[in-house]
């Protein structure tokens, strides 16, 4: 499964909010082609979820007339690495000082919440500042449960995030900081 | 996160090829509600891949004028219990003497089999007979493997399945066949 990927890198300085995050989009996906073909881990992106609302018939085959964009309740990707679940979401902020919860749903907070609590692997990886961050889904909780802030300022992003480094084959090779939290013995 | 599921139940005795596994899916999903709100698992069903055509702009909000279903590569329903990466798919059949392996793509058979290698748990749940079986990954591919058949006899069905019992809540006690087979001490 390979994705059109270089066919988006192509718009990547036509920076607007609507394309927010979607170059971090693509370097995921072929980060977990990469992982897949590698036989390194199976790790999939969830197909946003659509609710139909009209279907017309056409040469045998349904085909959707109407359907509009359902609000995500889990995060984007998941999959299984060295026998681990892992669930995950790529956020990109163009705030150079803070990352703002809003880009969270309380419904993700509450599915965050739920994996931790059954011993699933659960991060975000945050593009800000042109770097690449892993933020621990127990951070994550930790800092929303401790704040009212409703954002996360830049501060505690490099104090508490791994930096996880861009490179050729992975695009980003985030199961390496998986490895060092979950599987370094100590 | 409730299913309208008693509506669906209401056309149990509708079945045509079409509806054919809608019965299976509302008492899976139901299932999966109820270990979600008791806090056992955390499971969903995937959002069938769809491939979005034409969107229009309504009132500030995207609408999909045109859009198909895509061929899924990997199974229905994905989640974690008890630190265990967890993938299904469930399936009915009104063949009473075997399983038809037409059922289950290739693309899906190859899914099946990475998710072995990489220590996840993956099964078929089968329904065939009026019973419900738990049909173990690792006994599919091993079938498909020495056969060259394109079904699965009902004989080796119910030698090597376990039977998943129907009850009040939840409807189909899956989880328990996974108990008895990854977790039970010998």
């Amino acid at each position: 499964m390979f994705y059109p990927n270089n066919i988006k890198k192509q718009y990547k300085r036509n920076i607007s909010h609507k394309n927010r995050g979607m170059d971090l989009e693509s370097i995921i996906n072929t980060t977990n082609s990469y992982y897949l073909h590698e036989n390194k881990a199976v790790i999939y992106k969830k197909t946003t979820p659509i609710g139909v609302v009209d279907v017309n018939y056409e040469k045998g085959s349904k085909i959707i007339k109407k359907a509009y964009f359902k609000m995500p309740s889990t995060l984007d990707y998941n999959g299984l690495y060295r026998s681990k679940y892992i669930e995950f979401d790529a956020k990109e902020t163009l705030n150079k000082t803070s990352f703002p919860l809003s880009n969270i749903h309380p419904h993700q907070l509450e599915h965050i919440k739920n994996i931790l609590i059954h011993g699933g692997i659960v991060f975000l990886i945050i593009k800000m500042n042109n770097l690449y961050y892993y933020l621990k889904g127990e951070d994550l909780t930790e800092f929303v449960n401790l704040n009212k802030r409703k954002s996360i300022p830049y501060s505690y992003v490099k104090e508490k995030c791994y930096n996880i480094k861009e490179s050729i084959n992975p695009n980003l090779d985030y199961l390496k900081i998986i490895d060092k939290i979950y599987f370094t013995e100590e």
